[in-house]
């Protein structure tokens, strides 16, 4: 039995069958040349389904103990359950696999079971397959879940059938190589202080920099401590901060990271501070199409990593800065510049503090906000309007026993308070976002892919910076039109079908062709 | 808004993540001559979303009131929510359409909308299709299941395109059709009956009947009442009679009803006492081959239907006998016999009441065994070991748009003290039984179903009757090996491909062949 720390404690105590707190995503592959899909898939679910020797906690299920939550090894675990076999109906678009990834974003995991499930999913097109895992949050965070995919890859084309992802072999051969086997240093004080009751004692000792942490954090909350955005101050009700159901929408888009980084260098601006631009511009996109765009600037969470170089052991190391998301502004110049600073003032604050102490701070200063939404009264006080998470991925292109990995797109948690979540992880050359909203409060949620690339559209025009692969200046009106953006425009019903039952047939020209967008324009 | 009745509000109140409580199953169907599969299964799913006119409580959802639960209408009903399209992989069995089934019942159905789900599965050999459906059980019980099934079909194989089968046209049509428009005219004392509070104040009124049925019962609670099984006691302790985990397993299998009948005319028995007794001797075999037979017998919650004829509006009308399974005793005939006494003990108490007594005195002896088991204790006190539900269905063969119903398999509830739920239906000229079971609890559920092919061929030798179709008398070591009961053994692992993309070259040779069978030896 090991004692699960607070922070992961809280996302099972706080779970409900509106807010499943899972996270997760669909990662998207296409089958090496010549390999028959059928082989290929079914020595990949062999390989899943024969590890016996998990990382923690992946072969645990979850015990209430006296003091607490604990983790159990499960002496009978049910591979065939936590590793599944789907398909999707035809014609086998981008369309059908976000609706079944949005049915399986939906479902609660079980707990009597190690918190995990992961679904190999045939059927697509163009040779490709899908790979959709979910994952309790008590288990894992977003950089974790990276590490994961990452353990779970190598940068060869051609190497041998590896380890299964969660086996604790994949853990270690992944530690020694990125990190030379050099574990994680944390103090044990780092750790234990995640417990509530210790960390209000510790608050006495932490000394200055946290007292003036508090101070600044308080000042902004009274409106005198320049850019600083803090949680519930002057947040706006939306259709987006409404209570949730227990339904969820999943769609994914990938933008050419290039793209941003032009933006970032002509306007000296940081990735994230262009990504928040991009969503802000999306949201705002969004509302004033729906006639409720607020007086105040919408807030969204930004979560940032706790995690220090080298700890790919910690479940849940993050902590959150409160971005102004300045959609109130019609410039999107000014727009960016206000994120910007409103970023700049968070991670100042944050940069004063040493990790243990912004862990601190985090648990009681932000923490709270959390607890409310998920107490049921985040949709009478928003604390924040959005959460937009950018995770930090590999960055060269990898392979899962050849198979190349063309996208990975996560799926993270929505709750009461927070009918939308935008998580992003940048891999090798593209941005692959992954948005999960509540399926009642959010209908439409895909428009907000078409608005994301308005939004990028318009950035660019700002910085004076042209996309690749786009058609020249007058983009702007012509991105506007495709409602099809999740569909391949240049894939056949008929496509799969014939991929089945020809495998061979089709050229090795393949691999040289464009990277794999969800949306081509 | 409308209330809802205790015994439906039962349901949801005392649904757990770990139970939930909804009922269904996988009807299975063939498509018709000629039909292309894409574009048959694509119009059944736009005829299925098109409904926007719904029996109740179809198109409601749940909303609590100051007194109790109401049913209220969803005035947003997203019907792409509600109707599914799924696929099963390569190679399409029965293993992978029971996996799939077996994922679809294990999820909770969301709240906030109305309490049903329906999949139309692709995916499976020699031209079929399946429709697995989920409905919450204080929507329905399943008698009113079965009526549902049946107003969505015809007799007639090239009847045009009919109504969805929850839509108030299909409703209506079908209650004109079957009783000629002859509304149910229950008392309204019955139905308010319901609650608890009037069903004690009726207590007094209903007079000599319930009395003596209530001293009949209590005499047989201490063992002086011959033959009258009833909750509770001697019910012994088995694998099955645990506390259950969230995750489920469903395996079916079709028995031709005509070897069940001619057991029947041998013996001199109904045909629920046979079917009763091939579930005995699966159970006892299955108990053995695991070394835990109890001395006690094993007791089945049999429920019977309460239903008035012409009653297809009421949503739970039943009610339960408790049968002795008499699994203690090793000579088939006695333990038939001795479940057919328990049962006409169980049945001669019920029929000196009115249907209005009979619900009344379910209510005060046998729901709280389901309390007991619900509220988490039914894993201490069994009130009963399993249930055996024997479901009347249509007796002749049906069709939904010209496919043909091969095959209706409910999938029921589990909860705990009950790991395992047997249903089946009657269905023209076989039984088709659909086997729900805890994952964790009873891992090899698949043996049940070899169980009650030996429990059968035992019957019909103790009959002096052979099974149509069997291969003699030596069937009973035959009939012991095929581990491979759920698959195909004549398909190949590319029929399902070969039917796609040639559906018009496969001979019409197929509605002469022989009628689907799960398993076929």
């Amino acid at each position: 039995m090991r004692r699960i720390d607070l922070t992961s404690a809280g996302f099972l105590l706080l779970e409900k069958r509106e807010t499943p707190m899972h996270v997760g995503g669909v990662n998207l592959f296409t089958l090496p040349d010549g390999a028959d899909e059928q082989e290929f898939l079914t020595a990949l679910r062999t390989q899943l389904r024969d590890c016996r020797d998990f990382r923690k906690p992946f072969g645990d299920y979850v015990v209430t103990g006296k003091t607490g939550l604990y983790w159990e090894k499960d002496e009978h675990i049910d591979m065939d359950y936590h590793v599944r076999h789907s398909a999707l109906p035809s014609p086998g678009r981008y369309r059908e696999l976000f609706s079944l990834a949005s049915r399986l974003h939906t479902t609660l995991l079980d707990r009597t079971r190690p918190l995990w499930e992961m679904h190999i999913i045939e059927g697509l097109q163009d040779r490709q397959f899908a790979v959709y895992s979910k994952i309790h949050h008590a288990a894992i965070d977003g950089v974790g879940a990276m590490h994961i995919t990452q353990a779970m890859c190598t940068e060869e084309p051609s190497a041998p059938l590896g380890y299964a992802p969660y086996s604790q072999e994949a853990y270690e051969a992944y530690k020694q190589e990125r990190f030379g086997g050099a574990t994680s240093t944390a103090a044990p004080n780092k750790r234990d202080m995640r417990n509530v009751l210790e960390a209000l004692k510790q608050q006495y000792d932490s000394g200055m920099n946290l007292a003036t942490a508090m101070r600044r954090f308080g000042l902004a909350f009274v409106g005198r401590s320049g850019n600083l955005a803090v949680p519930w101050h002057n947040v706006p009700k939306t259709s987006i901060n409404t209570r949730v159901s227990g339904a969820r929408r999943f769609v994914a888009q990938t933008f050419a990271f290039e793209r941003v980084k032009n933006i970032c260098k002509s306007m000296d601006a940081t990735v994230n501070d262009v990504v928040l631009a991009m969503c802000a511009g999306a949201l705002r996109r969004y509302l004033l199409s729906r006639d409720e765009l607020p007086r105040h600037s919408l807030k969204a969470m930004a979560p940032v990593s706790l995690r220090e170089e080298g700890d790919v052991d910690s479940s849940n190391a993050v902590g959150f800065i409160t971005a102004d998301m300045a959609t109130n502004i019609y410039d999107p110049e000014k727009r960016l510049r206000t994120i910007q600073q409103s970023m700049r003032a968070g991670k100042d604050l944050l940069r004063e503090l040493s990790p243990a102490e912004a862990a601190l701070f985090m648990q009681l200063t932000q923490l709270p906000a959390l607890l409310t939404s998920v107490l049921g009264m985040g949709s009478k006080f928003p604390a924040f309007s959005t959460v937009v998470s950018n995770v930090p991925g590999p960055r060269k292109p990898l392979y899962w026993n050849g198979a190349r990995l063309d996208g990975m797109y996560p799926a993270s948690i929505v709750f009461d308070g927070f009918a939308m979540n935008i998580t992003l992880v940048s891999y090798h050359d593209q941005l692959d976002f992954g948005i999960v909203a509540c399926r009642r409060s959010m209908p439409q949620i895909q428009r907000i892919i078409d608005h994301l690339e308005d939004a990028l559209v318009e950035l660019e025009l700002v910085a004076g910076v042209s996309g690749p692969g786009r058609r020249g200046s007058d983009s702007r009106k012509t991105t506007r039109a495709p409602a099809k953006a999740k569909t391949l425009t240049k894939a056949k019903t008929k496509a799969k079908t014939k991929a089945k039952t020809k495998p061979k047939a089709k050229p090795a020209a393949r691999k040289t062709a464009v990277k794999p967008k969800l949306a081509k324009k």
